[in-house]
């Protein structure tokens, strides 16, 4: 069988329709979008275009979305921002975020700027009351970050509940949604949020790409300084290729959504129910069969001997699943996440993420795979 | 006759060359170079085979080269670096740098960072003597940016003479080569040099690209944090394609260095003859024949009626050419460097820029046209 990639968390494949559009842009249309000349006004007006896109989809103005290089920069600037334009002096995030955040919120935290993890419920979920204590008792502005869905176990958030705490303790809300743009609709003229993050390569978009959304009632300075692009909030010359690709991605995405997350959701309970069956000491991570992405299954199996090679041996057999965050890997030294939600060392975790092409076929063979290499 | 291009400062054509090595990473080659299996492992290659590749052509080790989403990134992360983890108190820099470190400078200036702008000569140059006065004098640690050439007016830098005189005053040195890398043999084992940035557009490469080369003595942090990436420097899913198309537009501007070098060389040479001839009132900005960027020749005007609207009718004429740096226009406030070097409010500069792909043909009729205008 051909490698099977059940990844999709990680990184996805970039739709041909996507790479389509944006060939135009590698090829003939390759003018500087900052020149006044027609060449310049030809992509400028790319980018403009994709802006608008990107602001329809996600309910947005055009004004409050900004391109940058991908989900982390996106994620370092509204927290810079928060802290260094906003006025907030203490970060309350979650002890699951992407390092992205979590190692951003170190960074910045120093004499003047603090910050604290709210607690999580036994099913990895945030408890909004722990979370409310902590914005009533801090005593200084407060910048909220906190995921939209958890890129290990899939825990999905109320952002409206949030929101609403937020709102009420004059806190600024920052929400990681990388893996949730492209994957739901996101109607941001419905949700009070400050900044979300997203990234292009996360749903069939160009790797290198991604959007800040800045609520229009913020002013913010940028992260990166130069040229006047990004109207003064991100300098330096547009990757008009990638640009397009998050839009044309995105568009793509949005149009297919209800198709393909009836078909995702099908196979993520699939493998659930399948898993169950055949291999009956399987246990699931986070709040799988609840408020969670359709994409991502976490499964743990008992550490034994065989198991503790499972990622090793899977490889092998030519299926491509992960450990933790492809981001904190390389050596594989446990996810933090996992340790966290479901600490027990005996077991061995595997986040399996799927997209639209992937197949019952193939998640029958990897069960097959998995039973003989438990 | 079809669009003239003459604004290779501002941005380069994609080489089909590039594009076609980039295009399997945009495809079948799509896995996260962070995941530990065998997608991921090949793409990892890919990105460690690139680093190489740019290091060797740049007389560098692979671990002091970083991949940036561009010139204006690396410019950010330097400066930033040197100051927060590397104990600058004072930046020495000149008034005709690219905003990228300008704004960069002037953001990070504050109680306890100070900078200053070095003296030009009448020609554009740096004045060494008054470098090397303010670093005797700075009594504080010193970061000194200057660009290897100017984006506007083509002025080459000695880096060697900068070098010496920051080793003498133990200052550092990081210089914004986005006009140079590409387009010159740059041998960093030659040259002691703490930083220098990069943008692969400006060689034929891709939009979105670039590195910051940070000598292996220097100990730095990254300015986006987050995952591990580029060894805990730069943190985000890597720009796979991007960096891919970065080395191979290095290899091939290098391989055909000499070549094209030469080629430019003359069609420059050409326009400042002709110019001459045929438009006797041309005057030209900073040391065109002299130390100067073959790709680039600043030429003013006399300023008249017409003339004030001449970017406008070229542009009509499908002749593409700048009146500064692209990253600063938009609406043409008119130049910062123009206005420094030769302010001369009775003139009207254009920045003509050449590439491989300009003909004599292409200059001729610029020329033709400019009679008609002026």
């Amino acid at each position: 069988m051909d490698r099977i990639y059940l990844d999709n968390a990680a990184t996805t494949s970039l739709d041909k329709e996507v790479l389509d559009a944006m060939l135009p842009y590698m090829t003939t249309h390759f003018g500087n979008p900052s020149s006044i000349y027609s060449y310049g006004r030809e992509t400028r007006l790319a980018v403009e275009n994709a802006r608008k896109t990107v602001a329809r989809l996600l309910g947005a103005h055009p004004g409050e979305i900004f391109f940058t290089s991908g989900g982390t920069e996106a994620n370092n600037t509204a927290i810079l921002a928060s802290l260094r334009d906003l006025g907030c002096k203490h970060i309350i995030t979650s002890p699951i975020e992407h390092h992205a955040v979590l190692h951003t919120v170190s960074h910045y935290s120093n004499d003047s700027v603090s910050h604290s993890y709210v607690k999580l419920l036994p099913d990895g979920h945030v408890d909004l009351k722990n979370l409310e204590e902590q914005l009533a008792n801090a005593g200084v502005k407060c910048l909220v970050s906190l995921m939209h869905a958890n890129n290990e176990i899939g825990n999905l958030l109320s952002m409206n509940a949030v929101s609403a705490l937020c709102k009420k303790y004059d806190a600024l809300f920052h929400s990681d949604c990388v893996q949730t743009v492209g994957h739901y609709p996101i109607d941001l003229s419905r949700i009070q949020v400050d900044f979300i993050s997203a990234a292009g390569h996360k749903f069939h978009g160009p790797k290198g790409t991604g959007i800040l959304y800045v609520s229009r009632e913020l002013q913010v300075k940028p992260m990166i300084h130069g040229g006047g692009q990004e109207r003064n909030m991100r300098a330096g010359t547009e990757n008009i290729y990638g640009i397009v690709g998050f839009a044309k991605a995105l568009e793509l995405a949005m149009l297919n959504y209800e198709k393909d997350s009836v078909y995702i959701t099908s196979l993520k309970s699939y493998m659930t129910a399948q898993l169950l069956e055949k291999i009956p000491s399987v246990s699931f991570n986070g709040d799988y069969a609840g408020s969670s992405l359709y994409t991502v299954l976490n499964a743990s199996f008992p550490l034994t001997e065989r198991s503790e090679m499972l990622l090793f041996n899977l490889d092998i057999n030519n299926i491509c699943v992960s450990g933790g965050s492809a981001c904190s890997s390389g050596a594989n030294q446990g996810s933090h996440v996992i340790n966290i939600v479901s600490g027990d060392p005996n077991k061995v975790a595997i986040r399996f993420s799927f997209c639209r092409h992937n197949t019952k076929e193939e998640i029958d063979h990897v069960i097959e795979k998995l039973k003989e290499l438990l």
